[in-house]
């Protein structure tokens, strides 16, 4: 871990900070050479894929400055490790690029830090390195996450087949609704909040559909369901439609349902749309039961027209807005 | 590779962009997946162990708003390989997240891209995934750089003996005083301003040291010569007396020796400084010869005084107004 360039040029104590919140971290790993080299060494299996992602949250644009620095902790591993989910992998390690203000407190990186701990503690990861530096703008976190899947079973974005059924994890939109709580849009709700603040990132379930060879197609739903499910349409050169009253909602979420497109388009989910042969589609209860985790049909894939066609009960297409689709 | 939340929103053509700069990049190696997929798969041959580092830098502060996007590409590029080098690994790929400024230009996209390209062909590596997201603030990229290593051949900072001898490639202090004329605080001269531009780690040096097992401890000068070998002698638990004199210098830099403290605690060299048993400083002169590359002697651990004392030709101390040792 390098700390050059660094924060709290001219306080003296940051690098004694670093030190005292994030090494513990990086302790529980040999290889991770105690934060104190240039890198980090690890060794992977034969046998196993290394499956790699790395990604960057921005104060202001992917979580909120008024945010506990906990919950900030929480929402960059889980963003990131729901992608690991997503392809099925085992998280290993974490890298994490931390880019400070000037004039961050002693306090706030230690609740970071605790925060870390706790999120990486849940998946099973280790903070093996990383780099801290400061910065003029609004705080930034990079996280690269690696972990491992077993040869040949990896989930990708591109297999699903025209008939294959789309299912999805959880429940849809809370994420999204509570981003309009905690930015005044919409009455308090705690649940909704929490959805927001501290994504699960589905690794049980992405390992088990990844073991089982259930899922032909997956991904995680990041951009808003209608985006991501367009992404394993497209990449898999299909269309899809999608029976809006089958989408799971929590009891928040039933409650909102003048919100609907941002429940359909708003993001931040980090559930798991995945796509599964019609024989398979017992399995998938029987994980759903298994894993105690709701796992829902809510659309089928066909060669027909590609895109995503929203339908309601009545089987009448839905137009938004906005477009679902495409996220610029 | 993720775009979300992303820069451009409402251009409608950065998405484009980005597939048309970096995918080209990645297509190199499979596993990158087109981009497209949610993480990258690598396969990890058996008996070496997988480097990982990763470095942020950020406009104004690891790099100059001014400088040219093919140089800023190197320079990302660069000081992320050269950790690297420093553990004596072969780089195989690279994650790039990216935060670029709203109103970033098509065209300082295109240039970036070119220079990573070049970057990245001259090192052996593959862009393989990252992020691409907005920020508020100031440009900034965190590029996570993975390798490999023989097993057990990794060099390390901590392994230097008492009676070590202290190595050095290239010359020292260039970039600090490339850095100097790029700021108008010394005449312009095109090589200090390209060894601070484009840093070249020094990888074959590395591989070479790691698979001969010629060096003790090893670590890249990103701090400033005299912090990094200090850094060197910390970890080893050891003092070092190094002679000054001896500290190799361009022509230029032979022409600035009034910036004698710039040259031996300003930075970003990105050469290897590295101890030697007595018994391989053959080995090390004709190494130096092999690579065409200069590596010179210039100090000795000892097991007396913890720290780094530089003393002149006559042996006597120098000491600096600013503390070399340590970064904050």
């Amino acid at each position: 871990m390098s700390q050059g360039s660094g924060i709290g040029s001219g306080i003296g104590s940051e690098f004694d900070l670093i030190d005292r919140y994030f090494k513990p971290l990086a302790c529980k790993d040999a290889g991770a050479l105690n934060l104190g080299d240039d890198a980090a060494l690890l060794d992977i299996p034969s046998g196993q894929h290394l499956v790699v992602t790395s990604d960057a949250l921005v104060s202001g644009v992917h979580f909120l400055d008024s945010q506990s620095p906990k919950d900030i902790a929480h929402k960059v591993v889980g963003v990131n490790l729901s992608d690991l989910a997503a392809m099925g992998a085992k998280p290993r390690a974490v890298f994490l690029a931390a880019q400070f203000p000037k004039d961050i407190q002693e306090n706030w990186i230690a609740e970071f830090a605790l925060g870390l701990g706790q999120a990486l503690e849940e998946t099973g990861a280790v903070l093996m390195g990383g780099d801290t530096v400061s910065t003029p703008g609004p705080m930034a976190f990079t996280l690269t996450a690696l972990g491992m899947v077993k040869t040949g079973q990896a989930l990708q974005r591109n297999g699903a087949k025209s008939g294959d059924v789309l299912f999805v994890s959880g429940t849809i939109g809370d994420a999204a609704l509570g981003l309009l709580c905690a930015t005044g849009k919409l009455e308090e709700n705690a649940f909704l909040l929490n959805r927001y603040a501290r994504p699960q990132p589905r690794l049980a379930l992405g390992q088990a559909l990844a073991e089982g060879g259930f899922a032909t197609a997956c991904i995680d739903v990041s951009d808003g369901l209608l985006a991501d499910v367009g992404h394993l349409a497209a990449m898999s050169g299909l269309g899809l439609t999608l029976r809006a009253d089958s989408v799971p909602l929590s009891d928040p979420g039933k409650a909102n349902l003048e919100f609907l497109e941002v429940i359909l388009c708003g993001g931040d989910d980090y559930e798991l749309a995945f796509s599964v042969p019609p024989n398979n589609v017992s399995k998938i209860k029987a994980l759903s039961a298994k894993l105690d985790l709701a796992l829902t049909q809510i659309g089928v894939f066909n060669d027909n027209v590609p895109g995503v066609r929203v339908v309601d009960g009545a089987g009448q297409v839905i137009k938004f807005a906005t477009d679902g689709f495409k996220h610029f």
